[in-house]
């Protein structure tokens, strides 16, 4: 029974993963989104869209890709998508964090979950490129369900989220143009999204 | 862009089931969980845990399944396993949602997800009884790692559980196995878990 010890050592550990906060809305725009959560709408979300991927993927690895990349953030802690501070440090203390709790697995499992993470990290295989597209849309579809909320909160400028998002269209160039007109766009000509460029707004 | 406009506003309506709550504590013992972490929880355990399976299961559909299998209960509300009030209206009011949502989605993907919540429902196929497996242990589970917080704050019996986990070997003997001797048993033992006869204590 060791190795069904470990497996539920490490499905007890990731329970930690819904207390990680993200700075996404709910749609009701009354409390903040967590990790587990966020992987859930993606994991479905990805069932669904994945007919729209450019290259054919393998749903079932991406789903699995998706449901896990964010268990590091139990030790390393959300880091926010324009916090460009903590962006600097992020790597090593998600690095740490992969190496300990996936290390409570089985070592097939684990190495086999690691190996999946570090994909997702590298974004060089057709399942990495579109779980990214996910992760990147899920949260712009949030923030337009919420009027974008958190978008005015943190001051975004259309730029920041043109930066974030210019892999997206790599995962799926029909998700992404869907995402910049329906989402994106419409909130750019509310001044939910600020678009003067950031430089001349610090000179003004 | 009509197929993807139903998409999204499926994916935008069931956001909705992060509101739902479910009676089972969180792993601190400070919230109760919700819909969309449980069944985030559920499709991680189905990837490393299918090795157990009493017969070999198709994954994805599995993890789908558990993905979408609570997507009602934002029309429904969550039943508590031991409210046998709730229980009597409970597939009604659950067929009505199934109706609703899974309509809110392109024809053929809205079928399939009706009928793969069917099949879970059913509980006649190897997924459905697999992913029963996993709905039963899940909470289990988290309800050992709280001290039987849930358990005692409802005061449940031993045979409440063993009524409501009488299919759980069924998806696996193994995983059923381990559950009772490592998170029912040791909480009988502790008098978390009430193990007097529920009839005699109401004669008491």
């Amino acid at each position: 029974m060791d190795r069904l010890e470990q497996q539920f050592e490490f499905i007890r550990e990731i329970d930690k993963e819904k207390f990680i906060g993200r700075q996404t809305y709910l749609s009701d725009g009354r409390r903040k989104e967590n990790d587990a959560e966020h992987a859930w709408h993606m994991a479905i979300m990805t069932i669904l869209l994945s007919e729209y991927a450019n290259e054919e993927i393998d749903v079932l690895k991406t789903v699995t890709m998706l449901l896990i990349h964010d268990i590091v953030e139990i030790d390393a802690g959300d880091t926010y998508a324009y916090d460009e501070e903590a962006k600097k440090t992020q790597k090593e203390r998600e690095q740490k964090a992969a190496e300990r709790i996936f290390g409570l697995l089985p070592p097939d499992q684990g190495e086999k979950f690691k190996k999946i993470w570090e994909e997702f990290e590298a974004r060089e295989t057709k399942e990495a490129r579109f779980a990214r597209t996910m992760d990147n849309l899920q949260p712009v579809m949030l923030n337009d369900a919420t009027d974008g909320k958190a978008w005015v909160e943190h001051g975004v400028h259309l730029e920041q989220i043109m930066k974030r998002n210019q892999n997206t269209a790599e995962g799926s160039e029909t998700l992404w143009e869907y995402a910049y007109q329906n989402f994106i766009l419409p909130n750019v000509e509310k001044g939910r999204i600020k678009s003067e460029n950031i430089q001349e707004e610090q000179e003004v």
